[in-house]
């Protein structure tokens, strides 16, 4: 089975160039200037761009929280990112205290498989370190390819892990190899202010933001960078939204030490007067960290350019508005925490940051999908276009132009938390592993063809001899 | 005419994957797992990494300084580059107060014109703005391809420009799409600590280091940095030697300003200590800025990592010691200033780099080649290794040991700055534009094979449409 | 009752003159180039500095800890507080959780009446913030003039309250018009490294410093000044010991917050390598914080001088090496922590501060007694020398050259901080409300003379009109 | 001849309490509880503040500039000083380049003797530091007592300097004793910035704000502050206007050198949209540096008060509207920069600063006397109210409320710069010397009572010994 993309405009991290490109089964195995297959498919990419795959670091599907589920799980969640032009997704595998850690993967396992259309992996929450669990560690990461590990600073009483906890797991992660994730947050403090507000008959969603003031993010942005570079071992700071937390990230960086950033669409492109929406509708946007004063935007987008932070991730976790977002009506600490971005965080990307000129075309693919799987050992399988890589390819019309609406969305849930939007540029058609997902905007995909993804170890840099460089992400 | 490069391990500043090189005529058509071609002269790469040829945006050939002329020329000094697996030198074009910007330019044509082994391009040096300078200017910038200006902050009486120089410079290079380079020191208080330095008969090469502290350094990239947010212009400091001068260029970075630092292998590896040799020894390692303390390296080495410096140039300047470094011998102020660093640049980089985990191999290409080639408008058709790109290849054996040495080098000079040095990498084959210049460690190139480059004008970041990156550099 | 000092150079935080100063009862009742009064007794200050009583704002006297109780108490504490130029001392009183506060204020009071010589006050630690404790702060506030409070970062499961604890004594101080008190380490990472360590069997002393690392103080000291500025609080920072504190709190003033340092002498002048003498004798200088590298001392120094840190503490805490410090031979944790500093904290800030030029002698006076006196609600009574205030003098020879040793020195521990470090100046006499406490040399006070200080509330700034500056502090 | 001034509240840099005060000729020989002399006239400062004679370090009285003079001359000038409470001025005596500086000074005391109602001093300003130049400088210290030198980074053309000459004075200034004074702006950028807006027809007064943008003050501020650490020198910043230039002091200050800066209060209390003021009216607010935006007070007012800042001068430098700034109709760059200032310096900040809370009242003293006093070697004999100082006194009343205005000024000048701002407090009498200046809101000096004061070497931090201490300023 093979396929000849011809004509495109390929882009990669480093890269941008006419070409073509030759799949064979799963993977791609030559691109030229003028590549010739009397056997194969022969798709036309004129005037379009070719980009990999997205890869979203960064998704909450099918997960419980505050007494509800999210509405989009691992099908509609996959079928959306797939159509935005994500072709990798790593869901959050959320464990209990007391539990063994696998118990949580089988649950995810199941959650997943048979569900999902494109390829994904999961990265593993920890809320305590005693021996049991740093017993079980090596063994997950070595069988189920989990190298990545999330702490919670923030959700006292029921995610929160105190620092000692932190600590530890940074210390097993170095020497097993894997990334430690943190959610930045001061719990405590922002327990306190909730428990205030509420009794102050704050209610209303506004309060979830003034109840989550950036400096607690920036508080425990620098604290996590600080126990990352005493323990020498590497930190991601998922979902960034301030200039306080970029500050605390960009310093540890100057220093040499491996800290990492991620953020997110909604960070780059909303502001926290969406939280004042009438008639409860400020719920939509009511995500932790929260939505920010705009200037933080601009402090974002420069943290992309200059390379002060790495990723974006999506942070997708979906609400109905109906029936779940409205749990929380006359309880802004009741609304389910989250929103729904997997499918628009490429498109936005691109549309926002490349077209008006705040990332290059190479940072646009760094951040939206080389970045993400060089630091969670999914390189060079994926996140590039290259001899080798799997071919998870995005055919891109740069000037297609279209509103994002809940109307012509994919998900499950039932409003859009970018309605409205105009962006620019628009997947045409997105193959993964070499089989089309999305072919000319239809979804010809299936559920279940979706691979989990076994990923390799965090590697520091890159290992000096060429040999080595031939394992690449398990398969 | 075609070559078809088997079996190595292809690294760009993104990807790293194995794979099979295909040549026609001057530039890479295409690239596979298993390519075959009845025609093509094959070139076994296996075990070897295929790197893009590094690019050198910082070296003075041929050049007049305090009364005599650096040792090496284009010819030698282009071997010599090739030998280190550098494919492309931009040199420094000094002007004349005075003089028509023009008679520079070709006044260093002359000095190229069949001399060079490999492609080159210059930089002009910008020592006043006046109406005749900046009538000529966009002529030189659109008809020459010399998109890039330099201005010295420093050598007061001789090159030295001053702020509204400086300024203007930047305005016009905004304008015209060319990117200004500055010598960041502060020339007037050099001049001055150097007068005083001789006036109490401190005459030995280590005052030119005592009379050229770091803070003078620091003060003036500082200056330089604000001047071009303020003129929202972008600037690109040579030769970045000190924590101080890092600080500076992070903080302007990281408010989204287009400010980039290089540094340099001798600041890397070597240091002050290197000026206190006796019998007048140390004044091989006269450079200006100076040599600096050694935790000053660790600092450069992060500042590499982390993306706050972008590339590393030789600023190769050459001068024999035997009559020419002596010219200074009684006064350290007439040592010519500058080293032999154009052959060891890469492989330094690799060796110091990439084998003692400082950087991946990702970054060692980002810094040697591509972003040079990116930020002076050589980028796509030199700096990668892509279809369509000019078929400037390194063959890298990366586990061959060697001891730098006069002994062994190619160039003129009678002496190398670091000789001794245990290096491991070292280039096997070199291609510039599909032509072998180095095959089997032996030279096979020839003077004038190599060509003048006119450059794209300077992009702040990539235009929207795939149509228009097809324009790439000029050929 | 009367005194008239006679031709001292008199020296305030602000102004340094030569005068005579009048005491009648217990206040100074005027300052004259040349008084007369023909019913006082006349005392000869003529080479002598007048500087007004040393305020010593940390102190732990007849203090449990560990299983043991420190050696020193109100008594041996005070009288050696005086023998070095101390006139005032403000204690932790500690208190129980679940236990009112009052119980403990009065233990405090039963330990200190009747033993003390000169006058002093509590801070009160709040290890919890329930209702009932927030309902008796202000009580005690009001009723006993406790106007500080004390909140550990560190300590885990002995003294260590969470981060909200922390944010609502910084809102109920805020209330209430009290300063916020923090020992700022990170207690959950240091218990891990503790553990650790002990694990690995390094028991020795040395490994107290390791376990405590500065990077942990620096995190905590900046969490704490970022709680405070979201709460538009006030705080002050216990025995900041490193260059990572001092930058938090820096950066918190430049800002506008009221955030204040103290520092203690130990930390200027000694270092982390007393902690590895042989024979256990590094348990001697186990402080928490611990002594730190000596590049920290200049840090400190320079903070002092530019305003950065506001008071100088001594922490005088102090346990026999025999029998108590020997408590932890084995393990370094079992050390009672803390050192005797009360009686040489004065002499050495004057010595090493002034003398050395890094302090300007109203400077040293602001540090040493002036600022504590404003920030602790005892000001105008305490702290300088003016018309109104307490006569507490310290007449000052500034040219008498000692060495400080256990064997002259005036406490009841069995060795001292600073063995055989030489000083210049000692004070000569001392006063405590008009009355002799020291006098040539000469301990001539009684125990119990001391009296308890009721403090006023923590202002912010000054009032603006006169009338009301005549409230002074309670008496 | 005795006065007794009785009871007044006295406030000082470090106290405040209720005393009486006794002066003998022209100098405070007792202050106390309830002094009695049956022979001193007796002044009831009952309700009233008594605040040290201000001390403004910075006027420009009588001065040349720009092709006319300013209004106000020693006269006028010192009048309306007194009134507004300050009682010493020191004065920038303008030098020529290739004038002997003594011709300079000679210049100076004839425009002042006879003249000043107040006692007065000079600042030197240091244009060429060539051999003469530092061959007449020490003289010129020891003979007439000016150990403080100004040197301007700006008025390209006219008074600038280059760094070269800003260097070699700071060294000149640590031999001798003597503090550098600069004003901080680029002057070489300003210089075309000018140009290209006059050239682009941008005439008006608003141009004059945006032809010296804050980067360039920030930047002169960093360099001279970064020269002063290199030469191990000490720095004064005049009229520091904006964050930029408090960043720089700030950072020089925490480590450890003796960098200092003064504010003024048009830079506190005014803004950059008062240039905007129609029909010309702009022209009155031209200063330089210029006017700010708003958000610059907060940071100057919070560098007061946390110790960034030191000292508030008035930049006094006034010109009629009508006739005088009227030069540059048509030309901002023609209007003579400055402004009316002198009077209300005093009352602004008391009203602004203690009233509202940002500083407290000995701060307030500390910025508007104290620390000039220290700084420019008048200490103590100016400054403080103190045993043997100078009795230069201000009877203040806290409550009084006034509106500022051209109307009931007391300077020439034809327009007040804070026109219809409304003041608390206000200064009742003032005396110079023990002599009567203002007595009850009324001029009752004389021209020629002023005496000109030879002022002490700069002193890093005072002497150890007390002894040498009572070697107050020359009389």
């Amino acid at each position: 089975m093979k396929k000849l993309i011809k004509g495109g405009t390929i882009v990669t991290a480093a890269d941008i160039y006419k070409g073509d490109i030759l799949i064979e089964d799963e993977r791609i195995t030559a691109i030229g200037a003028q590549l010739q297959s009397s056997d194969a498919e022969v798709i036309d990419a004129e005037g379009l761009y070719v980009f990999p795959g997205g890869i979203d670091p960064h998704t909450h599907l099918d997960m419980p929280f505050g007494g509800t589920t999210t509405k989009d799980d691992f099908e509609t969640g996959t079928i959306a990112a797939a159509f935005g032009g994500t072709t990798t997704v790593i869901d959050f595998c959320l464990t209990s205290k007391g539990a063994p850690l696998s118990d949580a993967v089988q649950t995810w396992h199941a959650k997943s498989k048979d569900r999902a259309v494109i390829d994904y992996s999961f990265h593993l929450m920890i809320s305590e370190t005693n021996d049991e669990v740093l017993a079980e560690l090596p063994e997950i990461i070595e069988k189920e390819g989990i190298t990545s590990l999330k702490v919670f600073m923030a959700y006292k009483n029921v995610f929160q892990a105190d620092d000692g906890t932190l600590y530890r797991t940074l210390l097993s992660a170095k020497k097993h190899g894997a990334l430690v994730m943190v959610h930045a947050e001061n719990g405590d403090v922002i327990d306190y202010l909730i428990t205030e507000a509420l009794a102050e008959g704050n209610t209303d969603p506004i309060y979830h933001a003034r109840t989550r003031p950036p400096e607690l993010e920036g508080e425990a942005t620098g604290r996590a960078a600080k126990l990352a570079a005493l323990a020498d071992s590497q930190l991601y700071v998922v979902h960034v939204t301030c200039e306080q937390a970029v500050r605390q990230i960009a310093e540890a960086r100057s220093k040499g030490f491996r800290v990492y950033g991620e953020t997110c669409p909604q960070y780059l492109v909303l502001d926290e007067s969406y939280l004042e929406k009438p008639d409860f509708e400020g719920a939509k946007y009511v995500w932790s960290p929260p939505l920010r004063k705009p200037e933080n935007q601009d402090v974002l987008w420069n943290a992309l350019k200059s390379g002060e932070l790495q990723t974006v991730g999506s942070d997708q976790c979906s609400f109905d508005f109906k029936g779940q977002k409205e749990l929380g009506r006359g309880d802004f600490s009741k609304i389910p925490n989250g929103g729904p971005t997997i499918e628009d965080r490429f498109t936005i990307l691109y549309s926002e940051g490349v077209r008006k000129g705040r990332l290059s075309l190479n940072q646009f693919v760094d951040v939206i999908a080389t970045q993400s799987a060089k630091l969670f050992g999914l390189f060079p399988r994926k996140g590039t276009i290259a001899v080798g890589s799997d071919a998870d390819l995005v055919l891109f019309d740069p000037n297609a132009e279209r509103t994002i609406s809940v109307a012509n969305h994919h998900l499950a849930v039932d409003y859009s938390a970018f309605e409205g939007m105009k962006v620019t540029g628009e997947p045409v058609s997105v193959l993964s592993r070499g089989q089309f997902v999305i072919r000319d905007k239809q979804f010809v995909g299936k559920a279940g063809s979706g691979q989990y993804l076994r990923r390799n170890r965090f590697a520091a840099s890159e290992p000096p001899a060429p040999e080595s460089r031939t394992i690449s992400a398990s398969r």
